[in-house]
């Protein structure tokens, strides 16, 4: 029987149809549908010996006298740092400046490595970067929200292959952003706690849309997953944005978001996918209502006008089954 | 230089990324992507002569002696009719029985064509068959919000060639309709009238986003485009559901839909594309407030990790650009 599932902090509704269904194997990536990429390409703007084709780095980490990673600002930025941040009316529309920042996060020299693939000091040095780059972006002043993302592959909407990740800061925040902060807020004034925590809480107890746990993480395919093997992680002391991670909590969520997107790796062979951190807006760092998370989004399905009408996505897929499966997956 | 553009309804925003603009020319899909299709199909359910393959249908319009239109419930449907409405409490979580009710309109038993393609009395067929189906789905009692959409081609999410369109009606009017409602009724509220013919008379005025305009509808390129070539049209008349236009403006109606989609047909090289007719719910059918519209959203780009962290699509192009590029098309 079809259903419908309410996430609990935004209050949207997915259809959970089981008529449709179909077992989390049959979302199987084409073996050799991705042609194995070189460790370095000569025309490639990210790898090693080609920094002059991007702007000058904003924050390198080095090893044995070469760099490790670096961030730079993103030479095609949809915003630009240079702008004011004012509104505008044009006639009975609203507008603004592009002001923004963006950067490019390269994780690596390697051009061949992802996240799945890579050594675990790639992943602490690529989370680490996250954290000290938030940092100094959160401190110009101009700055409201900054969103973390990773896009992997054609079907997340990258034509790059070298490994990377990217942030966006924005003088705005969306009511995307902001209608599920006002639910948390509303929760919160009700029942006197976070909502996030309380879903851990459930799902701890429920065990059925758990992926793992280790002493500072919760990850789960959640209960309203919108898509098939949608997978979070949740931080399991209350904070309310990724800035506030301690550098042992760090060091822990490189592990798990490694082995998370080895599950999906090994899985299923290698799924395009993107993932973002949801923090809390620059002024709301530290409250009770809001709890950061990372969501990944596997692309294996297409939106299509249902969707795009009414916010009400059709998954063909049980979560419940999702997670069995990511546990099961062998990874080491 | 970029900007941010704010949706005037939905209070969204979206960043014209003018440093990444492209001509609206460079979106014209690759001719002889798409093999052309045969005028019927003796594996495909919705030709003629395949009757049998799906349930009974619901609706008929007949010429000559066999049907030129055909509405059948889904065979495949996400949602079923025979379930309760009712909500219940898992642990923390919330969900109800699928019940809905999803319906096919076979717009035609010519396997090859599509809206841009047919005769216009087949066009015509197609929306007074959503209308009539609309009303019907409206006096079951149980529905509170029916969303009418066609997704067209792979990369919009259907693979089914025949020319179809969709209706769901659902029990539930989730945030991503009720947030919009909301905020155009507290708009009225504070202005007095709709914002939507506030929004029509100032891109009158303005003129540059216009893509055509008859007696009784505007055809246009939205100010906050969230993608390129995103396209509108509204009644020019204030309704706030799509079961209350006349009998005189459906046939206007079905001449503008098939002249835009058209002019998308023939200047982009036959571009996958949804679209959706947006009503108001149910019970709100008649409202000062609300005032449907048909959203067209060729799938063109493929939104990436920012997108959905924050809801703010990043557009390369400009809609005044895609409005011109459009306007110049030549269909006859």
């Amino acid at each position: 029987m079809p259903e419908f599932r309410q996430n609990m902090v935004s209050k949207e509704w997915v259809i959970i149809a089981t008529e449709r269904a179909k077992r989390p194997d049959q979302f199987l990536q084409k073996k050799g549908e991705k042609a194995p990429l070189p460790p370095h390409r000569e025309d490639c703007p990210f790898c090693r010996g080609n920094e002059s084709k991007t702007p000058p780095s904003l924050l390198t980490i080095e090893k044995n006298g070469s760099w490790a990673l670096r961030v730079v600002p993103n030479k095609f930025a949809a915003l630009q740092s240079h702008l004011t941040t004012q509104r505008k009316h044009e006639g009975r529309f609203l507008k603004a400046d592009g002001f923004g920042i963006a950067e490019v996060i390269i994780e690596t020299p390697a051009h061949n490595r992802t996240i799945a693939t890579m050594d675990i000091e790639e992943v602490r040095n690529t989370v680490w970067a996250y954290k000290k780059r938030y940092l100094a972006l959160a401190e110009t002043g101009k700055i409201d929200l900054i969103t973390i993302f990773r896009n992997y592959g054609e079907r997340a909407g990258t034509s790059l292959e070298h490994p990377h990740s990217q942030m966006i800061a924005t003088p705005i925040v969306p009511p995307h952003v902001r209608n599920p902060l006002y639910q948390s807020q509303l929760a919160c004034d009700t029942y006197g706690d976070c909502i996030y925590c309380g879903m851990m809480e459930e799902e701890k107890r429920q065990q059925v849309r758990m992926v793992e746990e280790t002493p500072y993480f919760l990850v789960l395919c959640p209960f309203a997953s919108r898509s098939p093997f949608e997978t979070r992680i949740y931080p399991k002391i209350h904070r309310s944005s990724f800035a506030s991670i301690t550098e042992e909590e760090l060091m822990e969520f490189a592990g798990v978001l490694q082995r998370t997107l080895k599950r999906l790796y090994v899985g299923l062979n290698d799924p395009d996918y993107n993932y973002i951190i949801r923090s809390a807006p620059i002024e709301d760092t530290d409250v009770k209502y809001h709890h950061w998370y990372l969501v990944i989004v596997p692309k294996l399905t297409t939106p299509a006008g249902f969707e795009i009408g009414t916010g009400i996505y059709i998954n063909t897929t049980l979560p419940e089954q999702c997670a069995q499966f990511l546990r099961e997956v062998s990874i080491q």
